[in-house]
């Protein structure tokens, strides 16, 4: 069979896994791939990819890790911040509780996640303060870390003056904060923030900045803010197979990512495009917007025959979070395509009938 | 600065790391780029990748996995084949043992590696024997796998023989056989043998096929030829961050080298390319081939003024085995750099004087 | 200073691991230390001792092992079940999810424990079901394993009805039902049942039997009754530090505890103080029972001044459980102290007034 | 059966585990029986046996833990100052290597151990530099601990002078120096030098002290010279399963041990009935002293029938080094009974004939 008859399906919404590798990143991989060049980090798309991101966070002791995807990426960073017998607060939607697999105990042999209960994914300094005093006895793991996602699962986005009570929670009981930026870029384009204002300047230590979900065809970065933490980091990264013997592929498609904008531009698109379905959708009877939609997501409640009649009409969505159907909004979606699922969806709301 | 003002420098045959992607790779690459897909492997191409491994392989229950690379590939197949107090025997030279930074032990919990004394980093029934039934006490940790790398780190390719032999004491001991074959494809094209001979029909339990060195961006397929032991490998992948969200562009990749005999043809030639220079400087004095050159790699002894010498002119390599030069070919070695190469080295011996 | 100038406080019932060595394992010991014998377990004691578990469960062909203390005890006997990226389902106030600091996820290098909301402490059939079919995809971790702690934290005791219901939905579900008896004596004084019953004829398939808190130094026993699955285990307690080398003085306490049936004896009579205590405070205004008084558990519930002043009368207790007092009896608790207790709870009330 | 028809066999020195409880463990144990403490380490005779390693160490700010056993000791210590992709460098015949199943690597996640080439099983300055120095790159484990056993598993003692050396070269090249002290009272019995002078004061930064071996029923001290590197160890602890929750009866028993002084009178016993045997045999033909013998350890080389007619003798012995048979004295050993080993070892001599 040749390699372009694999016709792809049309476009849906059910992920934002499901688009592919942006033209920027495309084009760095095109670049990258002239010629010989030395492994393991040590060719020159990998240092300006580095360089890139000091440059965007506006921070030149950052040091700057790449790994394959955003699960070994936040999984690496916890531990690197834990022993076994520490703990890491996390909301109870956080991707490192409930789609990870156990990896962040897996890599940090043996660390619990504490769950905080919360609205919309969104930890609290009070939540955190809760956790972390609760218990002080040797027989329960003593949290170190507190591990924010932003934005959260469900698409809700913390302003800085949120960041920065959490930080200085954190500062105050000794804990250090990691943000979990699988859509950090959607983040940014939602607040209109520089990448720094949201991190080490409100008191993040480290960061995943998930390049996947932004258009790229796998990677993440992994930022240490602060150079003594990042202390032997890379024989972690090697020890737990994440290091890229080829790594100008994982890095040069940042390199096309950063240095034009592309990250941001793409991330603007996918959040106009879930606000355009919110806003398709705000007033329909039988459909409900779950949560605010702060980034690139839209989460829609209504009764399981509508769901399953949306299903019908072709679109693939879960419904994992409260039953109702999630739509994730990427670089490449098609705002013909999210009108068309907007139709849908009304179609099928009483004010149709 | 633009993209392509990333000059790369001239062909270096230090590691096969060094290449980039071969074409067919990366027409796959770009077909599977078309329009939007299911995530985490749902996606047809990873469909197809698998259906190809298990044609290559004659072995239509054959359980196929990607990973990033192969230090993970190798880490995940042997956790998968033992507990944490459980031992392995490698060769002194193997990969897992010298240059994966401790990824099995940590993979598995803390399996050791029982090194045993080779030539040419073969293994032979009787040095797995000796280690095997060393120990038969609580104290030390139980042998459970043999893990050969074919070909070796070296260069040399085990027979089928050899490997034949090597399963029979392994079943005998009650061992498992995994096979490293980070250059499976050279190994392949050296014996002129199908896969299946070289594996499965040897004996061998699991083999890890390498991408990376026969000319992909990055990947590792893990093939389990007993379907019985691949049960829950998939968890295992995604909690150790080795499940590509983005599937796809790990998969497909796949489907371009096998379809049609990429993978083959690419180590034929990285294959020649080694003999190339064998010949070119056999008769040489001053420079003496460390080990025969039976797939993708030359090493060469000479008086370390010759070796800085070599390195004067330009050229990139390793000594850390033996204290030789080290030269691995891969896909894209251009034979008229091969002969530069050859001629730089004649011109460094007695005879050019 | 001489040694026995170190002279203890007035009795306490602040937990069951405050009591001594009782008289039964005192005097094995004492036997074990006649001269000179092999070590590591090969000693005619743990042969003795080992037979004796298998006569009082009447299964000659259980495996029995010893370890030290009952975190290890219950961690060594999960991970055995489990791979890293198994979980395993438990009750909210399970011992191994809130008091052994992360014990079962390093022994299992991350398993994670899935807490059931429970009544009691006691996990029913809709609950395993439910946690056990709630996810099912490769994102989070497959369920393997119930525990279930007989009697509970709060010392209610499973009916032998209530254990064969769930490991019939064990079975059902593909699931392993492993028993954290730390107190497992005090469930069998209380039911009035053979060991058997309890456990492996209910479809029990892994006991730790705790000897700690049924008199002796220390030592809890990891009983399997499915001699498959015991394999290679002492492998794994040999890694985790659990073997020890003068094993008869871990294990000749269990002939002394067994053979005459001690264990039974001191279960009973802590299980009688207890009783004792709750019957005397049991129409007390202004203090609660807060569960069922079914092994040696008392737990009170009163306001806060009336446990601080409780406090002042020199009565040491915990109140992590829901805020109310716990008192725990053992194998010398003194029935004068008990009523002691009682007199000054009563002085408490308003009744006193 | 009653308890004390277990009668003994007649004293063997396979092993100096063989050996039971000595009379001041057994009476601190007696004295700690005493009523109720609390537990986990918060009863008298935890603080007063740390105190007492301080005041025997003249180290008022020493940090002092209690392990179960050996194991669990060198392997909680070398984790504390590990992280799973660092390496231990010991030497070949190191108990941590031979005799753990694994428990370094498992207890770090992955740690390796790094063998030295050695004579006797002593560490060098050079041996160590060697191995530290040796790899620097990613792909390896990064060195950060050196091991060394005092005495060594065949009885040799380092000197003062060579300890500081090694303590030198280690903080030269940044490591930490970790002693295995299982047999650690036979060393200073057999230097005759305070322990301080043989561990902090040479550059020890971290000793597990063996009680097992000196006379105690099981317990290992884990002393933290350097109070920083104790941080959070309690936790580490307790997650591994060694936290003695009726902890007086693993410290008290060091009280019986190191407040009177039995610790060094038995541990000179035990050498002093070491060189008995060795003195007794000096001159045999056909027997041949394989290691000077500077501590509680004889190997003796014989052929095997020789080795084969002594068993016949009724002598359980080890042959696992070199093939030697080795015997092992303890506090209890009894001269007469070394008078007659070295009897039938001279019976089995040409002399003898």
């Amino acid at each position: 069979m040749p390699l372009d008859d694999q016709t792809p399906t049309p476009q849906q919404f059910a992920s934002d896994n499901y688009a592919g590798i942006c033209p920027e990143a495309w084009a760095a991989t095109q670049a990258a791939n002239a010629g010989s060049m030395p492994a393991y980090g040590e060719d020159p798309w990998t240092a300006r990819a580095a360089d890139a991101f000091r440059d965007l966070f506006d921070k030149p002791d950052a040091q700057v890790f790449f790994a394959f995807n955003g699960t070994a990426a936040n999984a690496l960073a916890l531990a690197s911040l834990c022993q076994s017998y520490h703990s890491v607060i996390c909301a109870a939607s956080a991707h490192v509780e409930t789609d990870e697999c156990g990896a962040p105990e897996f890599f940090s042999n043996g660390s619990k996640l504490l769950v905080a209960p919360t609205e919309n994914g969104k930890l609290t300094p009070a939540a955190v303060r809760a956790l972390a005093t609760g218990r002080s006895d040797i027989h329960f793991p003593k949290v170190r870390v507190v591990t924010i996602t932003q934005p959260t699962e469900t698409g809700q986005v913390y302003t800085l003056a949120e960041i920065r009570a959490l930080s200085a929670a954190c500062r105050d009981l000794g804990l250090r904060l990691h943000m979990d930026g699988a859509r950090f870029a959607n983040a940014c384009a939602s607040l209109g923030c520089a990448p720094a204002d949201m991190t080490w300047r409100a008191g993040v230590d480290l960061l995943c900045f998930g390049g996947t979900k932004n258009g790229m065809a796998a990677g993440e970065a992994i930022l240490f803010f602060d150079p003594v933490l990042a202390e032997d980091f890379g024989y972690r990264c090697k020890q737990a197979g994440q290091l890229a013997s080829k790594m100008r592929f994982l890095s040069a498609p940042w390199v096309g990512m950063l240095e034009g904008g592309a990250w941001l531009r793409h991330a603007g698109h996918a959040n106009a495009c879930a606000r355009r379905l919110a806003e398709a959708v705000a007033d329909l009877p039988d459909w409900r917007a779950m949560f605010p939609v702060e980034a690139n997501a839209v989460f829609l409640a209504a009764d399981p025959e509508r769901l399953e009649a949306l299903r019908a009409c072709g679109w693939r969505f879960y419904t994992f979070i409260g039953g109702g159907a999630r739509f994730m909004f990427a670089w490449d979606s098609d705002p013909a395509r999210v009108d068309a699922l907007a139709r849908d969806i009304g179609s099928l709301s009483r004010r149709a009938a």
